[in-house]
Formats: structure tokens, C-alpha cells, sequence
């Protein structure tokens, strides 16, 4: 998020306005992680220009590009891109996948989102996105397909005889000849196996399609939770999800949005929040708010609560689970549009702690204790100092508790990291093949 | 090519069999490259499993991938990989050839291919490959639409007013709001323009669809050429229909291969190539044969001649100007098929230069003077030897003789190195803006 998560926070005196497309900024805060020995780097996409250029710093480095820079500028984070279902094809976007986690030593993951919303459609030849439930079969087939093409190699394929000229073992490729609902793939990936086997599969969306769909495939899950309360109940009802689904419940880490507002005091914190939410021009913000709600920018006033009315969540074509939580947000607390703005402007959605690294130590460690998280991923409103104080006074807070590792294990992959099972190659499960006599 | 472009030299004794996923290997490459001063790397591709992996090393790094690993190894060389218009979306490939722009520092080229053959079809849903006309007429598109995407974004979007909370100007960009036979893309890419504007622009088929395609739109053109008279009837004819074509005859740079055989004496050369040929496994290379010239495998004769009632070029719906030279190679030089299969084995139909340093200097003077080439794409037949043998013995010659630099200009892009102009903004051209006032 180049200058931080919170919207405006470009504005502030120390934001460099151009880090979007500075690979030094990128490199820098991988740095920071890494000194935090935080598992992974993870980057937000969707395959259109979101942001309004007049508004806040628009334009990026594709994902898997980027996370390849930084592959190279890095020894231990892992590298999770997101990309889409809907707007790639399985052969390229699995090769793209296999190939970074190649480079990068078994370091990548894949953040599968469906992509809501009519002008990324538009990008792609479609008039608009596809229904919701439409979207997450294809999604479902292309894991399918995509399975298929990472086991499409064995791992032992190579042999390496010079003597005779044989290279390696033609019965050890398994072309996915796959004919499906939306796919139809007959050929080997002419990628290897990678490190990891394949990308760790992390999932985003918290509908009910989404769940279901991070029930049946997802290593991880980053989700947007504005309560304990709410938090466990999601954690709770997704383990329990994962279970129903035939899966170790362990096998899916759970991983909420927060962002950290840090400050030396607890006012000092608040009043970087106040400084940011006051440079929030609410003019495109309540346009934004107006498009994710489906309703004529007219009918918010600013000064007034959310307008009468409203759409339930399962009438909406676009991202479900962000609907209803900022819905439920402005209920909850009785909040103006305005106050609403504000609380969207940090994170959009995702929880904001602020206090003193103290004080955010203790609500980590409450959801973390509570059933309500397995790990966060931390969305600083301001790059790079926030994520340098998180890592200097926050992470220091959590080893010291116990909560959190003090350095990496040199040469893990980001699997291993979360303390799951490399996959095993599903033609070896299915008629296994004895080890090469 | 991992360990080279002859298809037998990863069972040399120097050869490291697995170097096609060796990132460490193609960074070597890349530093010799550099050391050489070289203009560019050029990776082919195809989003298929080529090879037979019983026959030689099969499976690489996706090549925007492995480049972008490259582009953080390397300060100055560039960076050319191929990529299908037939099997990508314009949004998804634009969008990843600005970002190697970006990251790069504007080194990045596309060598733009249809990509033959139905295998690579049948990994996206395609019972076979559309027709060779009707792959030309959807590259065209492509370009068109490729270049609407990079131009979405004016050079001077950004504007960075933290006083006002204006980051860019609106009215700078103009999303391509394309609607053609092939695609419809509506919104502006989510990069900013690149360096170079957009990647320098490669062709490689010389076809006559393949030649009509380079001279509209391609900057520098790969091509295969076995004689100097073809060769330089190939670039008069090139040249004139980049003339025709309304574009000035230098902004078209043409490279044939070579693949240089280098030895201490003429003799020791010779050797090699003989070493080569010999460790060529002839079942596997009589197949490939038969695949490329469409006739059933049994019709080929190791010792007599190609066969009789070869369909003519024009019928040929795979790579027609490959399947031309194979045919002529084999007419004029009388071969039989097991000794075409040697000439073919070194470098697919490249012209083989087999000498001393002294000898291939001297052939590659001979093309550049005498109009045959502006440039040519080596191809060392070993890897990293033969590129060490290039760089630390011909190149030297090639400087002694005032036919190629010494170093490079710190900062200069790909498209500066070969002496082109950064494209302009097409919004700029048609509609002149004044610069901001």
C-alpha cells in the first residue's frame, strides 16, 4: 500500500508520494519485515485502476512482479500475491506461481480472490463481473485445474543420464488432460515441481460462498474483523467449516486485518489518527463509500447516519462480506457518514488498535488467546515508520511474552513456517508409485 | 536454453544437466552478458511442455519471471522475453511488461509471437490453434489495445499537491475505452507509463503475415537465416516493407541468429560440433522431425532425403517460415535426414558459424557490412562456455575493428541503446495538451 494503508496518510510530511512505484520503498519495508522475522509480505490486487488519481497515489508494480524483486532482495519473508480466478487463465497464472516459488526458494503464497465489480470486467472483454456464486465455481474448478498442473511433475522427474541421453522420466509427467465446466487443459506445466510442491493457498473474502471455498482449499485466511467478539465467531465458525470439510482444523490459519496506530502515549497515538483521519478529502471518500454501498452518492449525508434501505448482503454482486461489515460497523456504533469515512479511511474495514506499542501488545495477544486469531496481518496506516515502530516496539513486546519467534529457522519454506505439511503429489496418493529402485 | 542451444549439450562433461531452474546459472549468463556488453538478453518462450523430458533438459523459469530475477542482477543489459498474443489477455500482459519497465529501469523488450501448434492450444480450451491469418489479425489487435493501456497513463500524471490532497491529474489519463473483434478493454492500466513509454517491441516469425506484422509494428525482428544472400534478401525486403508501411526503415532492427561453434583452431571447432552432433539421440530428433514437417514419423528415412510431396508453406498452419528453411536447407545442401538433423540439432534452423574467434568475427563482419543484419541474437551452442568463448575472444575483435562498443552509456534504456526514439503518448500526438502551466 505504498504510503501506508490509511488513505491519506501520502499527505504527511515524511510520506515519499511517489513510493508506488519506487522498488527502493518496496525493498526497504521487506527489510523491515525480515528484521521483525515476520512470515510473510502480502500484496492486495485486482487487474484495474481502483483509485482516483486526483485521490491518493494510484498506479503499482504488478504483484508477482514486485514479490520477485523482492524475492531476490529478501532470504526468509514469504511472498503472497494476490490474484484472480476470474481474469487469468489456470496454465499461465500456475506457471507465474510455480516460477516464483522457484526463485524464491519455496516462499510464495497465492491470495485466490474472485474479483468483484463491473470495471474490472470491463477490462476483460465481460459486460460485468459474474454473479457472485458463478464466480466461486469457476474459482473451485480452477484450484482443480490448477492442482493439477503443480502435480503435473513429480518431483523425481530428472535422472541425468549423460550416458545413455536420457534426461529424465517421461512416466513421471501426468498431463492434467482436464475437461471441465470453464477449463479445458490437456498438457504438462513446463515448470518443475517447485520447492513448496505448490504456492501456500490463502483466501480473503468472508462471504458465505468465500468461507465454504476457504474451507475446501485455503492454508490461510485474511479476514477483516472489527470485535472479539465477532473475530471468535468467525474463527470458530471457519475451523468448524474446515473440519465439516474432511480438513485438519489446524491446517487453515486464521489471520485478521488490524491495523496499529502507535504512538508513545496513548494520546500521541490518537493524535496521529485524528492528524490522518482530518486529511481525508471527504469528498472522494463519500463517492467511494457510495459505490461499495450501491447507492447514489446523493443519498449520504455526512452528517447523517447511513441512509434507510439498504440491499441485504446475499442481494450483492460484489464483495459480500466487505458489505455487510461496514454496514454493521455503522450501526453498531451509531456513527455519521463522516465518522464512518474516518474509520474506513485507516483500513478499510480491518480493526484499528490505537495506543502505545503496550496497549496494542495486549489486544494482540487478547485475540490471539482467545480463539479469535492465529496470527495478524498487520496493515500500518503509515509505510514505512508504522511498520518500523510495530517492529521496534511491538514485536520486542510479543517475544518477550513468548507469543512471537525471535529469528528465523534459515532455509524454511513459508509452508513449513506455518507448521504445515508440503502437498503431496496427488498421483503418488492416488496409485502410489514405489521410490526408483 | 539452460545449457545451450544444441540440444545435445547437457551431456557434455561440463554441462550441469539441471541448470534450466538454476536461478544462479542464468544470473551468470546474464554477468557474462554484461561483461560482453551486450544489448540484451532474449528468452523464447511458449506456454507449453515443449521437450520431451526423456530427451533433454524440459521445464524453465516463466521467462518475465526469471528476468525479473535478472533485472536485480544486472545494471545495464536488456531484458527481451517472449510472450503469446494468442494465449494472454492485452490487460494482464501490458500491465506485467510496464512493470518490468519500471523495475528494470527501461530495459524491458517483448518479442511478440502468435505461437503455433495445437498443444499449446489445448491448454487453454482450444481443440487446436486458430488458423495462421486469424492469429496475425488478434496480434494486431493486441498491439493496438496494448498500446492504448500503456498510453492510459500521460508521462505527466502526477502532480503530488500534499497541500490540497490532489495526487495526479485526472484529465492525464484516458482509459482506452476499446471495442474491437477481438477484445474489449475499457479502463486505463493500472501502472503508470514506464521508462521506455512501453517495452521495446521484437517480432520473430517471417512469415509473410509475420514479415506485414514486424514492419507495422516491431522495433527489432529475430529471424532464422542460413545463407548471406537470403539474408540480405530478407532485410532489403524487410526494410522496404517497413518503408511501405509508412515507418522509417531504421526503426527496424534485424538480428538473425547465430549459433558460433568456437575453437583455438578450425579444427578444434569442428570437433566440438562433431562431439555435439553425435551425442544427438537420432529417435528422439527424427520425431521432432516429423512434428515440425506434419508427416507421419515412419515417412522419414535417417539416410535418404527429405520425402516427396511436402505441402507447400501456405498450407501450413504451425511456424510457416521455420518449416520453409528446414525444406530449402535440406534441398540446397542435399542432406539426408539423419545429417539435417545434426544442422538442426545446433540451433533449430540458425545459421552454425564453426571456427576460430578470427573465423566467426569475420562472418559476423561480413553480414553487418554487406546488409544482411543490424545486429545478431547469439545463440552459443554450451552455456555458460560458449558465451565466455564469445565475449572473451570474438567480442574483443569485433571492438578492434571499430563494429561494436566498448562499454555502455550509464542509464540508457533498451530502446536508447538501439538508437530509437521513446514512443510518444498517442493522447499527446492526436490532441496536443499543453505542458501544465
Amino acid at each position: 500500500m505504498s504510503t501506508g494503508h490509511h488513505e491519506a496518510s501520502w499527505r504527511l510530511a515524511e510520506s515519499d508520494p511517489r513510493a508506488n512505484t519506487d522498488i527502493g520503498h518496496y525493498r526497504r519495508l521487506a527489510r523491515i519485515a525480515e528484521r521483525g522475522a515476520f512470515d510473510s509480505l502480502f500484496l492486495a490486487d485486482g487487474p484495474v485502476l481502483f483509485d482516483d488519481v486526483g485521490q491518493r497515489p494510484a498506479g503499482v508494480i504488478e504483484p508477482l512482479t514486485l514479490l520477485t524483486v523482492l524475492a531476490g532482495a529478501t532470504e526468509h519473508v514469504g511472498l503472497i500475491a494476490t490474484a484472480s480466478t476470474t481474469y487469468n487463465s489456470p496454465y499461465n497464472l500456475a506457471r507465474r506461481f510455480a516460477s516464483l516459488d522457484h526463485v524464491s526458494g519455496g516462499r510464495a503464497g497465492w491470495n485466490i480472490v474472485t474479483t468483484a465489480g463491473g470495471a474490472a470486467a470491463r477490462n476483460f472483454g465481460l459486460g460485468d463481473a459474474p454473479a457472485h456464486a458463478e464466480r466461486y465455481a469457476r474459482a473451485d474448478e480452477f484450484l482443480d485445474v490448477a492442482r493439477k498442473l503443480w502435480d503435473s511433475w513429480e518431483d523425481e522427474v530428472y535422472l541425468g543420464d549423460k550416458e545413455s541421453g536420457v534426461w529424465g522420466e517421461n512416466d513421471r509427467i501426468h498431463p492434467p488432460r482436464h475437461r471441465g465446466r470453464y477449463f479445458s487443459v490437456e498438457g504438462a506445466l513446463n515448470v518443475p515441481r517447485s520447492p513448496q510442491g505448490y504456492p501456500l493457498l490463502v483466501q480473503a473474502g468472508s462471504s458465505e460462498d468465500g468461507k465454504d471455498f476457504a474451507a475446501r482449499h485455503a492454508e490461510a485466511v485474511f479476514t477483516a474483523q472489527q470485535t472479539l467478539a465477532e473475530a471468535r465467531a468467525f474463527y470458530a465458525d471457519l475451523k468448524g467449516r474446515t473440519r465439516a470439510a474432511g480438513r485438519d482444523p489446524e491446517g487453515i490459519k486464521i489471520l485478521p486485518g488490524i491495523v496499529p496506530v502507535l504512538g508513545d502515549t496513548e494520546e500521541a497515538a490518537r493524535r496521529l489518527e485524528r492528524e490522518l483521519d482530518e486529511l481525508i478529502v471527504p469528498r472522494h471518500a463519500r463517492r467511494r463509500l457510495a459505490e461499495l454501498l450501491q447507492v447514489p452518492v446523493e443519498r449520504l449525508d455526512l452528517d447523517g447516519p447511513l441512509p434507510e434501505g439498504l440491499a441485504p448482503e446475499t442481494e450483492i454482486q460484489g464483495a459480500q462480506s466487505r458489505y455487510a461489515l461496514i454496514i454493521d460497523l455503522a450501526t453498531r456504533e451509531k456513527l455519521t457518514v463522516r465518522q464512518l469515512i474516518g474509520r474506513l479511511g485507516a483500513g478499510r474495514g480491518h480493526r484499528t488498535f490505537t495506543g502505545t506499542p503496550e496497549q496494542v501488545a495486549d489486544a494482540i495477544e487478547d485475540w490471539f488467546t482467545r480463539g479469535a486469531a492465529d496470527g495478524f496481518n498487520v496493515m500500518p496506516p503509515v509505510l514505512p515508520s508504522g511498520l518500523e515502530l510495530f517492529v521496534e516496539h511491538v514485536v520486542p513486546i510479543l517475544r518477550a511474552r513468548g507469543l512471537f519467534r525471535t529469528e528465523y529457522v534459515p532455509g524454511q519454506t513459508l509452508r513449513e513456517r506455518y507448521g504445515l505439511p508440503r502437498p503431496a503429489n496427488q498421483h503418488l496418493i492416488a496409485d502410489p508409485v514405489p521410490a526408483a529402485v
